[in-house]
């Protein structure tokens, strides 16, 4: 599930998920109607929000999971309550794959006003206290593709800012650099981890494990009542 | 600026900011054109948030400040961004007035799934340390006004619980409460807050001051870019 | 109250604190009959705290409440215990108002002995998760009238090191600092912070909503004993 | 790996892995040759975490990584220092695959001596923010095959006492209670974790994706010295 | 040095401190020429600081080092500051000794309003995070001598309630209270400690260690000011 | 009781305890049987742990207290399990004295990977709150008597460091530096802590006060059960 409506992305991302996850496993990249063509700071992020939940209200019934594709972005505890199968944030995902790599992980993000939400999001995913740092490249989300060569560059010193700072892991701070991973990981001394991948393979395990949301307390399916998308 | 679309709840909040600004200060209730009778959880709040942004995106200009009257609700960090005049929600406005008070506040809402997202604003605000207790009364926020008497006994039996694990001074946990306060306040031997009437008195007392969002890094006015509303 | 004894200091807080109240508040500022010329670490801290507080045994009774004018000194808690008015230090003030206008803020005082007693002031009022810095201009409490251009220029300095290290608000980390901020804000790229008014403003906003200390606990009236204040 | 030498667990503890991973994937259960029949508490636990790494010396080269089998038991970093594949612990697996599944998650264990331990176990891989509680059956590792039904009994017991704490999700506390899952989770409000199939789906993950331990700073090879392993 | 007036007190923690202290080591009881009978909470606390400090003003030269014998009392800073001679708090003694025997301690004080000082005391010394529980007996500081049974009584209730929060070890939480542990011990399952003994013994070691206050930053000699003690 | 195999060690920090304890104490020093040269990281100090508590399973009936010599390394607990006596590790040893002296303390250790070790050691002992910076020579333990110059070079260079990021107290940080302090402490502003002499002292003064490990819970003696040494 793509936060924004950038269908490139969505499919840069579905591919990256795919390599992830087994044979048996169908991909299906989701694209919200509307919405931000890229989540940059809180204001995108808490529209995109909206627009991927009514996006998953009307998820097809053989949909066993969902990535929640957007790092850093909001959303995820509201997709935990609408849905009753298994929905991991790449956020969470490259820190859990990240921690059993590394006494400390980083991460790499695009623009300096992301950095706080990322931190805002693995602090409620109880995950921030292993995070050595959160490095920004000063690129935009719709920048990366630009130049392949500058974004590694920006990459890489940025990561080594964050090995500077701690970090023995180093997470891509957004799912529009899934792949990139492949061009820096020679030039970091340090494992790369994709939250896309990451979060998909975690929904595969989940289901194979038969695990899904607990839905007691705090995502217990929405009450009924009034809800409208639109003036 | 209400978080939900129910004007009784407009007029009820704007009613209570009223009372606690200067004479001079024009109090002006706002109602998004969409989103939830109610926000109770993360799926409604995620709506609330944007339909509170994009209302605000037409903010009338003679405007000073911003009172976002949903008590644990999104949109907070969002509307910092977009605007340039003081945002304060209600939620850290309670706790701000409360910490002066005694050693730790608690908090008393509506239904259970709201205390965690209540505990999520609470600590990305910065404010949790001195929280010793959020409590439910287990009403949903259109039920409050049902019947005055059975919610001030929940209230006041769910503020009990709150002083018995620490609490010295109690928030009303909804924007839904306002005016309840003085019907417990006789109930309960702590002070009773709230944050309605605490945002608005803190908005006028930036405006006072002079003081507004720092716009460098997290709440720099949001990018030009692509951002549609609705499918 | 003033920390210290030194009344052009009274004199300074009590202009500002008018600045930032209603037409209708009249302020009175106290000096105590003994005590530090100036508060600088722990030990003059501890002196003023006992100068303070039996002052305000005496407080006339028409006062509605009180602000407590030393950035970082002791008293605080004593103070609610004593008084059945409304009692908000300067240090949690300048918090109080800054949480609201940026992730993080900073915190610039006098000398280096002052930063450990701020950060345990911040720490034991439950505000300092999101205090990014505190620094120090080098300057003396009794040191910042004397040259106002040198005063300006080392608040900018640190207020830049505290910038630097993630603030995105900045308060004055001392009383004689009250009026400096008019100085520094055009030079530093967020908003500055006075105490004083805003310690002011709380005390006038928390006595419209007639709320006062909570007396259960912590700060329930002191039992009655034998005390004496000198020898 | 198992952590103790009851091979009846290391076979047990196998079965569950194999049930975890893909098809492809082979799993062979090792048990180090001395140590203890069971691991309860610190001195065990040392005990076992020598005899373990001692194991892990001459691991078979065609193995692609290890799942460390003892819950709470140490050892873990000392692996991941001597060994270049992935090393996951069911500790810290069970954790990284109950957070995305509720706010809050629970542990339920053998003794009450292994409740500290897991504490640090968890707080040494940054895990333990979201962690509700650790409740003890009061029942021995090697007692646990003693009588299902006894056993069954006490860990629901246990399981409501954390889930009263606030757990949303519980985790089978000891590798020997691999299985019990499917005897308890329809007697729990809650998904109930198997901390030996979470470690063997997070192993296969690392290596489907080419993630190994950093190995800079932390966990680099061990310096070449003269170490011996029995007087 | 006492923190309060009373003479009896002063000698009960005298004697203590003389057993836990080598045969070459002399004990002298002081008491304050001022402030209060007994410290309960803040407010006497900080009366108590300054009287603390104004005697140590002229403390005999042939003192080698420092007992602050009031349990979560102020001025153990501003002690450090004053003096070149080793100054160790009972309330950090207490807890420095507790913390290698169990994994976590508890306090058993006097009055409830005791409680939220302590725990500031133990965390503005760093020591907080292993303390389980402060727990009062709701008896006086001077009515500890009133009922030796009733005392001990209340003292092995609190201690039980403490206990059951987590505690291993057990601290007297009062100065008054030196001498309590021998009546206490047999009826607890756990270690009891005495600070006052504890810091005695813990100065001793630090003049036999040649260690004393770091004179760098927090605690440097205090500024040459003009510092007066009464009006 | 040293770490590790090298008998030198185990001398030079006898001799360093019999300098902290009175006339009347003995101190004997212990070596383990077998293990490691040296302990440097995780896999080494695990390996420590497992030949420190096979000796300590035969410790002669005439001992009253352990000092556990290995700066960092595991153990602790499992001896406070198998033990009557009170256990003292100099890594939580230096902390305890180095805490009163100054408000932040610092540690010099020898190779990086210690680092991390070093950091678990003291948040599992609750001390890690006002440790201000873990910083390594980049001398192994070996090599640490190879050149007193250059130790002592490197010893200043890191303390300074360490000084820089706010330590006012530095420990050394391996049992091998036993004895450096008196070679740095002219070199330094601040007081340098021995953990050796530290908890030699801390033993001497927990037998003296009749205090030992609790027994209840966390620590209680091992259960009865197989277990063996070597394969």
């Amino acid at each position: 599930m793509n936060c924004n409506t950038t269908k490139t992305m969505t499919e840069t991302a579905a591919s990256r998920a795919r390599v992830a996850v087994g044979p048996d496993v169908e991909i299906v990249g989701i694209t919200p109607a509307w919405g931000v063509a890229s989540a940059e700071g809180w204001y995108d992020s808490f529209i995109s929000a909206a627009a991927v939940l009514q996006t998953l209200e009307t998820l097809p019934t053989d949909i066993d999971g969902v990535v929640m594709a957007g790092f850093g972005e909001h959303g995820r505890e509201g997709a935990r309550e609408l849905l009753s199968i298994p929905v991991v944030d790449i956020t969470e995902a490259a820190a859990h794959l990240a921690m059993p790599l590394g006494r400390r992980y980083g991460v790499v993000t695009t623009v300096r006003r992301a950095v706080g939400q990322i931190e805002d999001s693995l602090t409620t995913a109880g995950l921030i206290d292993r995070c050595a740092a959160i490095e920004d490249t000063g690129l935009g989300v719709l920048e990366l593709d630009k130049d392949a060569f500058a974004t590694a560059e920006a990459f890489v010193a940025a990561g080594q800012r964050a090995i500077a700072r701690g970090a023995e892991v180093i997470c891509l701070g957004c799912a529009g650099m899934a792949g990139l991973e492949e061009h820096v990981r020679d030039r970091l001394p340090v494992p790369v981890i994709d939250g896309v991948a990451a979060a998909a393979a975690l929904v595969e395990t989940l289901i194979r494990q038969g695990l899904s949301t607990s839905k007691i307390d705090s995502f217990a399916t929405p009450l009924a009542k009034l809800r409208s998308w639109s003036a």
